[in-house]
């Protein structure tokens, strides 16, 4: 049978990883997971309880197409809380996960051969998806002095739009309200969209992020409920869009997805009172980050920028290595430790890049980073 | 800020009956939903027994991209149990509901500009996700004489997709075996790409449903835990791809959704177990189809045709309006029972149309067909 070309999307390099732990582990052995993009941690326990309690009650049909009323209202009320906004529930919109606010948002504001930057290093499935759709991804090739997060003069006059990612994934650096501002203002004068993915929010250490809604009413920003509040496998998220795009989103959401599912719904409500909780989690991130900061260095691993937010360290390893992939590869057999090669992140550059992650209980970060220590030891 | 052309999407028309009805019901009125394209019940005991058990010992995080393996393992079992299709569990790919799966077929199979063929009536955002990607929707206006299902003669040839739907929503008609031999041999001969709609699956009154699997392996199946499963707001179906597109699948999976929700695999692995339960869901909607087919040319809705499955009645009501909207809105005010206008499924013909749903509980329908004779008698 005939296929498509935009069907044809890059393997990502970290599934190699991860199936050769998969049969590692199956051979008996024990693996330090530092791949892993997710929180080791489930849903919040009073969220969870708040499911099983509707389980019993309530069909759990289709909600409508924008999410559950309550849900947005409780979402609109987390950026009075957590940055001061003032936001209209109405402009708050549900979807399933950032990977269903990714699909909204591209198809509500990008036609086929429209241009969209994004930043390199940055999450792997923003090209995918835009090429998936027939959009072109435009590689913005972000500098170590810019702390790896695009400026104004990293912008094409010519694209349709901007995609940035504050804290950032692979390198946790966050953008400054100054450096936001920046990007929004260039944005805004070139009749560029600008959207802003803020899925590390609420997983930060030094100071709170900015959230582009305090600098402008005229963006899209993409969250999530998978990071800070601990519910990757739920598939929930949310976006806040200007006024004047709530229609067409909804008419794109009900038909693209008819709804984000109802239980993950009610289980993100809950989850957004158990601030005890993911807080105990946020502890967790913190001593992670600092035994990372102390150990990798140690290690050997010395060009390494410390991550303002999210549980990852992106590592430059061009010192060691002209080959990541194998270097990850070889990590992984003598030093039982998965690590990611920075290709997904970086397609030109990541051969001489690693992402840590220490999103994984204190335990297994402290064992992992004996066990890089001894490895490094031994190699050198 | 900009926007697409292609997110100009048309609104849903039934989403004004529903908005009306809720009006109506604030203001303490009572309603009978017949516009509602979902079961009254929720997903089987046993299965939401099942999460509940999971919820308290697993994180529930992502799953691999294709689905939980006992999932694929248990639909690829079904295949046996319901079509004697001995089917290999690595073709079968876990989807967020058939809208996930509408997305990766049309992502993996077409590009843009490319032209699918879909019938008409039909299910609307067939049309509308096409148009978002890029796509472009060829209506095939079925024909009353062909049960409003597509034959060869309707496909244009240059066609490079069709999609059908078997039972079809909103007509409830089925292509039986030789029906959809002719046009997946049509398809082939012409290089059209051939995706079968089998969601409404297991709803069927007189014989079984054929699944293109029973005559080419060369085909997209797309199915549902959603309306058999009576699961709509879980948010999780299936597709069965040739074994040659699993990986692209996979990659576009993995980018476009990460994964399916967690808790909602669970759910439908322990669903299917759960027959008892199901066919006495089974019982009801063949008590309402009895008691529909029945009231509903008692009430002057004469001109439909028996469904073979699905839930659904679709009627011509062309002798007695040229305006289905304000007709269903005037059953609505009078009448108090909400009804679908026939334009989302058809945009040319749908002003002559209503569609009837009779998925809610035998107790509401017959109070729906009492009030629709009342209206009908007092309208003469």
């Amino acid at each position: 049978m005939r296929v498509s070309s935009r069907g044809e999307v890059d393997p990502f390099i970290v599934m190699d990883v991860m199936e050769a732990a998969r049969r590692a582990e199956a051979e008996g052995r024990d693996i330090v997971h530092m791949e892993v993009g997710q929180p080791g941690t489930p849903a919040p326990a009073a969220a969870r309880a708040a499911l099983a309690e509707v389980l019993g009650r309530d069909p759990l049909g289709y909600t409508v197409g924008l999410g559950l009323p309550a849900l947005r209202a409780r979402i609109a009320q987390l950026y009075g809380e957590w940055y001061d906004v003032d936001l209209d529930p109405g402009r708050v919109v549900v979807t399933p996960g950032s990977s269903g606010g990714f699909l909204l948002a591209f198809t509500s504001l990008f036609d086929t051969g429209d241009r969209v930057g994004i930043g390199a290093p940055g999450y792997p499935s923003y090209r995918q998806i835009l090429s998936a759709l027939g959009i072109v991804p435009v590689m913005l090739e972000a500098r170590a002095e810019n702390r790896l997060q695009p400026v104004p003069a990293d912008l094409p006059a010519d694209l349709d739009g901007l995609m940035v990612a504050s804290p950032a994934n692979p390198s946790g650096t966050m953008l400054d309200r100054d450096a936001l501002d920046a990007l929004i203002d260039t944005c805004h004068g070139q009749n560029t969209a600008f959207i802003s993915d803020e899925i590390y929010h609420g997983i930060e250490y030094d100071k709170k992020a900015v959230t582009a809604l305090e600098i402008s009413d005229d963006v899209y920003v993409i969250n999530s409920f998978s990071k800070y509040f601990s519910m990757t496998g739920w598939r929930v998220g949310w976006m806040v869009v200007p006024q004047s795009h709530v229609r067409r989103i909804e008419r794109l959401a009900q038909n693209l997805f008819i709804c984000t599912p109802h239980a993950s719904q009610v289980v993100a409500a809950a989850a957004m009172d158990c601030t005890e909780e993911l807080e105990a989690n946020m502890a967790v991130y913190r001593e992670n980050r600092r035994l990372m900061l102390e150990g990798l260095p140690g290690a050997g691993f010395t060009k390494i920028a410390p991550p303002d937010g999210a549980f990852y360290v992106y590592a430059d390893v061009s010192g060691i290595t002209d080959d990541s992939r194998a270097f990850a590869r070889e990590i992984l057999d003598r030093a039982g430790v998965a690590v990611t090669p920075g290709m997904d992140f970086d397609p030109d550059r990541g051969a001489g890049t690693l992402r840590f992650s220490y999103a994984q209980s204190t335990a297994r970060i402290r064992e992992g980073l004996s066990r890089l220590t001894l490895f490094m030891r031994n190699r050198a």
